[in-house]
């Protein structure tokens, strides 16, 4: 090296400039929204909100890397909820999901959002131990985003 | 290697089953409370949720790692704010500040409430490029919650 | 939180200690051997050694987090080598893989050896853009470890 | 966000293409010398090797992120060596050093060299707990090797 590496910029968005977007319904059923707030290209970290409404799920996936979560409204059943072995969490509510945790089902009984922040891609799965459907990376995550802002 | 490594537990909690504790006097100003949500050693990040009164503020400190906040109530002004060259957000609102980024003064103009995610330390410093007064890592912020705990 | 969180251990391992095994023939061609070192489930990384005869490759993968490599012996031609807008590089080499990055070739024209540390999981494709073949995660490749040292 | 953003570039190096320089005889004793090989801004990782006369040795520091060495040539005595507690490795050899792990003696009895990578900060203090006296991050390590490139 023979001259000093750029810092990265801060960034700040304000929620309400936003609009929300249609997750894609390949990876979720019930009308789940998204406002994708932030992708960090070096490490393959990213941010975003979701909009789920009551009855609304996410599909099979595992986290590839850790994500937290920040429930900010109703109530979500991950790991198919505290009746079988997951965990079912009301607003408002902190989460760590592991490195290589499977979620089979992501399930929202009543209105709910929550913000995350995932280190790494989730890989979405037909099943458990099955094929990749989706590996969502922060690239890919961005391409939906702006696709949508069309 | 001769055996399997044991995955990390996924794991959440209730914020209203966390009692609020005083965030360190000589660390900040003005009555900050927070929440320590959780800590993940090996990677030194940790997460939490501050009740920032109008007034309050943080002490000067540097960003030893990238930091997410999500700000969930009120106002923040960031480095100095957007009059300083800094940023002004209003709730809801998302922000990445970046690794190394100086934090000259953290500012909430009425009262205000973030949640946010640490990956590494909070090095707090006399004034800009100065000494170091309190490297804030994950096991010295889980220190200061648990005896707040008592 | 009601107990301090325990620290990760620190580890070390003399490289002769360990034998070589056969990297998986599905994943690489002309007999790459390898060493697994250590792996960090938290974070999902990982590290290795590999062994590579002349004429050796990997199959096609992206990486799906940043890899560092320290090439101790040899010549390794990554994405297609220095003729095709990829790098060559002569031992001792140093190199940074980003986040995404695509390796739709990596060969050995000589006998090397190259000690890598893995910040997530690599993607093995069919193609570029094709279908996921595997996704060697820090558990898959401690399984795959651990299977050879039967 | 309304454009993708750009991917982190992959960069190589070859070691011959690097002078050695000093390495901070505050931080060290013994005529060590190093050569910085990159970082990452993001993240704030780096990655560097270093070349260890027989009885030189490290001031004593915190690694505030996990840390991985590869012994190339020599051993190394870290965290005062086997007979104190510490770990004693001969090359060739792996280590992982953990986050908030101390250093209080970091010792090479034989002509030693290391590779290593540093997710995140040194933090060389006075004694065991004592006041911070560096705090190597990512641009102070860059500053210090560029200032060494004259």
């Amino acid at each position: 090296m023979t001259k000093a590496t750029t810092a990265i910029e801060c960034r700040a968005v304000e929620l309400n400039d936003l609009a929300w977007a249609d997750f894609p319904s390949s990876l979720s059923k019930g009308g789940i929204k998204w406002k994708l707030l932030n992708v960090a290209p070096e490490l393959g970290s990213w941010a975003a909100i979701f909009d789920c409404p009551a009855g609304s799920s996410f599909a099979s996936h595992h986290h590839i890397g850790p994500g937290e979560y920040f429930l900010t409204k109703g109530r979500m059943e991950i790991r198919g909820g505290v009746e079988v072995g997951g965990e079912t969490v009301t607003a408002p509510a902190y989460g760590y999901e592991a490195t290589s945790a499977f979620h089979g089902k992501t399930y929202f009984p009543v209105d709910s959002e929550f913000y995350m922040t995932f280190l790494g891609p989730l890989q979405f799965v037909n099943e458990e131990g099955g094929a990749t459907v989706a590996l969502v990376t922060w690239d890919r995550a961005e391409a939906a985003w702006l696709a949508s802002q069309g």
